[in-house]
């Protein structure tokens, strides 16, 4: 078997600047960012991809371990090399607040939350149309950020009109009871039906920082609608999600 | 009341070399692709964008006027300004490839489908690691485009082994048949359920160019794997999605 080329082809045209082995920890980078491959996907074998780079066999290897150690790929003794797996799995259908720290404990991690921010304030205009209340009206508004093994993965911020939930204090919250049982019990809020929109947002500068993102990193966007049983909306909180860390998913359902 | 200044000091600062309307609809669009947006949510009213940003009430309503035209807001009688609603929201748990046509209907619109893509080719690592075959085993690949009166929301690429569906042929897609169905009555496989996965990636060059977005683009991207009773993977199919044309969206459900 003839001996590769030291530089192949892709890697000599795109990453001319650098090492061999970082020009390849570039292209895979690059190919696992894409639509392709996710969270949890096999990469090709280090025999392929010295094939198709025209690489070194041990200078792949050291690519690989490079993005092994910065947690971008794992290995798997059966399946190879593998996109690093989620920390995080959401199920869509569960509800948001009190069950974040039960999913991260039943994959095994240790979660964590931290209060970022209380306060009373007026309703933006989104905010306002979502819990369908006059722009400027009293909303409480809090931010949490979530964590799992110390790792940060998602920002939660709540409104709640103020009127509803009188006294509604930050202690409330840090105790890590679930919102919705404090809602029901002090406040005769309940029980709560919640609608969820999924999609995608460029992180602001402040979840960018808090999430360990490059500012303008595409997030996903959980926006959530609690409402009583006459349709009356509760709460909605924003849940801006790690792209890396966190997937959603859904329950097994018949296809036809 | 005091005349606001021609320019306030957002637009001063940040889009100082652009016409002021010009400047508004940039810190709009900034704005509503950040976390604090997300389709079909108010945008603050022409009175407050005029007093925040120091700009003259018409020349906001120019900027909100070319924004609406371009498709980025839209006017609400009642609710003032609106972020566009998505043409898509896309239930999660019901299924995807027969579903998408339904869904683009029961939403009023025409769902329209073309077949870009069919092959028999090597199962790469990824796709290989979904379906539980060894990597270069044959599997089946159809992409499709979908379309919602014309515009083009979501490229889905389905893989099968090909043992599994000896003869398939680019024909049985055309037609717009339920896949689940023809695997059912031609092939006996199925009932099948499926497990779906909702993330982010960037678009390559393809994608981006089908979907009418700028290569690099964020994308939803949501990854079925449908499998039989025993619970061997019989499909996997990756769906690329318009950001702004296509949310998830779950049905409603119980929070405690």
């Amino acid at each position: 078997m003839a001996t590769p080329p030291a530089r192949g082809p892709i890697l000599r045209s795109r990453h001319a600047a650098l090492p061999v082995y970082r020009a390849i920890q570039e292209h895979l980078r690059a190919l696992i960012a894409g639509p392709d491959y996710g969270p949890g996907d096999r990469v090709p074998s280090e025999r392929a991809l010295a094939e198709q780079l025209g690489a070194n066999r041990m200078t792949v290897r050291k690519a690989i371990d490079g993005l092994v150690a910065q947690g971008v790929l794992e290995r798997n003794g059966t399946s190879g090399t593998l996109v690093a797996a989620p920390r995080v799995r959401r199920p869509v259908d569960a509800n948001t607040s009190t069950g974040i720290a039960r999913i991260v404990q039943s994959a095994g991690g240790t979660p964590g939350n931290r209060l970022l921010h209380f306060e009373e304030a007026p309703a933006s205009a989104s905010v306002a149309g979502r819990l369908r209340i006059a722009e400027g009206e009293a909303v409480m508004l809090f931010r949490r950020l979530w964590t799992v093994d110390a790792q940060p993965f998602c920002i939660e911020t709540s409104h709640l009109p103020a009127r509803l939930v009188p006294g509604l204090a930050a202690e409330d919250l840090v105790a890590g009871q679930s919102l919705y049982a404090l809602l029901r019990a002090r406040y005769g809020l309940g029980p709560l039906t919640g609608e969820r929109e999924i999609g995608v947002a460029s992180c602001g500068e402040m979840e960018a920082r808090l999430l360990e993102l490059e500012p303008g990193a595409s997030c996903l966007l959980l926006r959530l609608v609690s409402s009583d049983a006459d349709g009356r909306p509760v709460e909605y909180t924003r849940s801006v999600n790690h792209p890396g860390r966190v997937v959603f998913r859904s329950w097994k359902a018949e296809l036809n």
